[in-house]
């Protein structure tokens, strides 16, 4: 008979375990702190202090408020702005627009955008953080144009990133740029002019 | 004969005269204490100290630092952003993007932008003077829209709205949420769907 050394079983992170329930505390005590303090005051520290869990294993866990960070933008955008799947690209753009006009625009959303924007030049790791969050949401969110692609609605070829970039750049240029108001109509504007600006190209 | 009060005439501002370096000095002077110490640190006092002129010179003149920055923003962006008339609806609105792009990533342009974003919430003075610049900006831009309808480039009803926001917004878009480069391709591929954005309106 084989000896067989007992090892110990590799942890379990089930969905209401200690690991998820510290992961959940951890990334809303990220937004809370943010949206409350600014990001000059935010650290992990702080963060901890706030969740309940112990500043070592955020350490740990993340190492840089940057990258704790970037987890709880995904997570919080992630929940709020789903991939749409109707059938339909208009509805499809309408219900990402709608979203994320109601993120950015949202206290948490809000204080991440204008961060980013504030900051990204002088913090290197934030501006990472920023542009892998940026990736993920752009791959995501293709597989809205994709699908219009395979439906017929769009022609092969057509770039996710430019249809994307069409219907989410005026909606952040208003919060940030300009203070226009961003309402209904105007969603449905930018979305029909960027269906219709790849539509018309050959 | 009657008689006749002497009167005082009106004091002539004259380019090159007093009052016109005041300006100029004052200008560039807020611009440049922005760039450099940011918008917390930004006064009358120490614009006054850098430009070389009396602090109640500029207290009576613009009565505040939001009134002198939104006058040397308007300076700023209408110097390095002319409104282009080429003849042609593609060029000039490649050369508006590309003017508008340099001008938004030079030091002065891109501390104004950062400030706007991260701090207008919190300065409705500020947030104000931005809307005044805006609605400045678009109203002077519009004209390259209303002539390409008037060549039959675009037709009757094209709101210049849309088309500004179209070209601009991909612009503020790459440089203050996603971080990605914001290179000559990029520029053209936004006056592209612009134009066909607006076209396939019916």
């Amino acid at each position: 008979m084989a000896s067989t050394t007992p090892r110990r079983p590799p942890p379990v992170r089930r969905p209401g375990g200690r690991s998820s329930r510290v992961r959940a505390a951890a990334l809303s005590a990220t937004l809370a702190e943010l949206t409350e303090g600014g990001y000059s005051g935010l650290s992990l520290e702080r963060i901890a202090s706030r969740a309940g869990v112990n500043k070592t294993t955020l350490y740990r866990r993340w190492g840089t408020r940057q990258a704790l960070l970037l987890e709880a933008m995904l997570d919080y955008v992630g929940r709020r702005v789903p991939v749409p799947d109707t059938g339909s690209l208009r509805e499809d753009l309408l219900g990402l627009a709608r979203a994320a006009a109601a993120t950015a625009t949202a206290p948490a959303g809000e204080a991440v955008v204008r961060t980013v924007a504030g900051e990204a030049p002088w913090d290197e790791e934030l501006a990472a953080a920023n542009r892998r969050f940026w990736m993920e949401r752009f791959e995501l969110d293709s597989a809205i144009v994709e699908r219009a692609v395979e439906r017929g609605e769009l022609q092969t070829g057509t770039q996710p990133g430019d249809v994307l970039e069409a219907v989410l750049a005026p909606i952040y240029f208003r919060l940030l740029v300009t203070g226009e108001p961003i309402e209904q109509r105007f969603l449905e504007r930018v979305v029909d002019l960027a269906i219709m600006g790849v539509a018309g190209d050959e």
